[in-house]
């Protein structure tokens, strides 16, 4: 039988680089994140969080829209005065005021950045702006020559990208280059777009947009179908190189692309020759201290960071895990920051894991034994939730099983 | 322009029935959800959820694991005896006891299913069964022909399924649908495919298993890396005919495939020409039940269900919404059961969501008006997380614009 990590039996046609191909992580926790109701933060709290995803290795910090508040201006400036190694990036309209606002903010980053950009899809166009493609066009490359007067880096939007005909964006996307954009970025902003579609969106531009030799493809995804992450993966698979995300997927509606998924499935998943600059062992205390910061909960079953994400509950997937931990688990939980896996004691437990947990509080039972306790233990389990050491111990010395500690 | 739902301009390449092909949705809350540390449910509450299951039409309800505990076996049965249009179905392992208990539980069921099967990925063989390929067809095949003996309907699990050789998995199938298998189970038991993987798994055993026209295909993924929507989208893209999902995505580690986005995908997306028999509309309201009961948090920023889904914050968001809501919103929040969308006043917002706000509370307010109150509102959003009714009509009060109600 063939390696269980090879692939040779799928379909796939991947142009593999055997070299890893590094895949810009651009963070926007503090953008389209804090820009969710409940989740403010106020300057102090955005530059400990600021800090720490300048160690978690996070290439471009989106710091803020600076013409949207005084308070966000100044965290904006705050931030770039602060971090050492990642670039800081600030959003803008395609408008002279916001650029303005948006260079003054980041003046003094190491590397700044402005993001600008413009509706493109025809419900944007039509019903947002009430303008015509050309004027659309000209407003794009207009913001993006204004903004590169100020910095070198310019990231330029073609908001609803995910609806925009494809023609038009490979067009409104030359445009930006020839007026100085270093990033191109295409939102799926309504979250609209299955994973092929928007792969094959990427790859049209890869091949359709003029002087894209000097320019990036961002993937920015939207979460309302819940396809963010395998979106933005499959952007990468065909050729973009920066993916925009947010710490626990908060953002807008049902939020953004989640750092840690997409992060870790390029690790898991070395066959595509792509990966990031992430510690992984800093995910887990980030998702924490965001989450703590913005009091917005992260759910249990949340991917890679939630409290269960390594938790084995059933008897079945215990009995494998005591056996040999690749049997349920693909990740170990130290990559990311986590203590251990943990096996818990339901009723849905087996012997296995009653065994295993006795014995780890001292009782080495025999199969006999065991199958006394079991019963006990499964009647007792059928009426709580979850089966701790104290009770494990206590149906052990009710059992009459001969055992004495 | 073309239209901005159609896509011509991809390279997809799927076969389109005009008529749409229903793909039966098998819910497994009570079982893979249940199982979840915390989420134990007693059989009263089993019985609640598992009638609005039925209620909101889905086709099978995985109703337990009957041999793991009598507390689960008693639900299984009070569960097979209440349903009234979907079928109910008993997870077992391929063990003998196993069936002759989910036989006994599911017998006075309407429509009874029994779910049976066995590891079949190298890991699983080596080390949870240390077994040869061939043992493990021939008890994988002992164990339908027995289910068999007691219901027409038999479904066989190759647990591990995403990381089992396609050769082997096509042959184990081949040997479950001579044995009288009616559904084959294929699970990313891990979570560890990537939609593509998955997907060409799918195409593989439609084209390689042999009676493969005497069953459907059923996609069961796990979101360890947060692709299990994306996983059963593609299975089903590929010819699966069945997804097995929960309420929430709860479930083992990181969770299932949430119901409520494959739902929802097939019906954003007409062009793939699949559907469900799901009420959407009772979506909400049956997440509101299950994290209710199980005291299972959902996320404010999860996809369809989660508070946040259906509320716009930034300005140039809200902008677009007040002017057309098919800007930002790609589904009407009533077609899952949410009253409307909503508009959050915070310092992101714009102009225009503060005039629609006061003007929603009695204040028509001019465009120089505007100006002066806004400069208010701004400084008062960059304090507070969130702008209520009572504060915009203090603002106008307060700002001297001479507008008195």
């Amino acid at each position: 039988m063939q390696n269980i990590y090879s692939y040779k039996e799928t379909n796939l046609s991947l142009n593999i680089n055997m070299e890893n191909q590094k895949i810009q992580i651009f963070d926007t926790t503090l953008r389209d994140g804090e820009q969710v109701p409940g989740c403010k933060l106020n300057t102090e709290q955005k530059l400990i969080i600021a800090q720490r995803l300048d160690e978690l290795g996070v290439d471009v910090i989106e710091a803020g829209f600076p013409i949207s508040s005084p308070g966000d201006f100044n965290s904006v400036e705050a931030i770039s005065k602060t971090v050492k190694n990642a670039t800081v990036c600030a959003l803008t309209r395609a408008v002279k005021e916001d650029i303005d606002a948006a260079a003054r903010a980041i003046q003094f980053a190491k590397k700044p950045r402005i993001h600008t950009g413009i509706g493109t899809s025809e419900s944007h166009i039509k019903y947002k702006f009430n303008a015509s493609q050309d004027e659309i066009i000209n407003r794009a490359a207009e913001a993006v020559y204004y903004a590169k007067s100020f910095v070198d880096d310019v990231e330029f939007y073609a908001e609803d990208a995910g609806r925009t005909d494809n023609a038009f964006l490979a067009k409104i996307c030359s445009e930006a280059i020839k007026a100085g954009a270093t990033v191109l970025n295409i939102p799926d902003t309504t979250g609209y777009c299955l994973p092929d579609e928007y792969g094959a969106k990427i790859k049209y531009l890869k091949e359709n947009v003029i002087g894209i030799e000097n320019a990036i493809l961002s993937c920015h995804c939207h979460n309302d179908l819940g396809l963010a992450t395998a979106n933005s993966i499959a952007g990468v698979i065909n050729g973009a190189r920066q993916i925009e995300c947010t710490i626990n997927g908060i953002g807008e509606r049902a939020g953004n692309t989640s750092l840690e998924e997409v992060v870790m499935i390029l690790r898991q998943h070395p066959r595509l020759g792509l990966d990031t600059n992430i510690n992984s062992k800093l995910l887990n205390s980030t998702s924490q201290m965001v989450s703590d910061h913005m009091g917005m909960l992260v759910q249990p079953n949340k991917a890679i960071v939630g409290s269960n994400a390594f938790s084995h509950s059933s008897g079945i997937h215990q009995d494998g895990m005591i056996k040999n931990k690749s049997t349920y688990e693909i990740i170990d939980p130290r990559e990311v920051g986590v203590t251990d896996s943990s096996i818990i004691l339901t009723a849905r437990s087996g012997r296995a894991a009653l065994a295993y947990r006795a014995k780890k509080i001292g009782y080495e039972l025999t199969k006999l034994q065991l199958d006394v306790v079991y019963v006990e233990f499964v009647k007792l389990a059928d009426r709580k939730k979850e089966i701790i050491d104290h009770d494990v111990h206590q149906i052990i010395q009710n059992s009459n099983i001969g055992i004495l500690v």
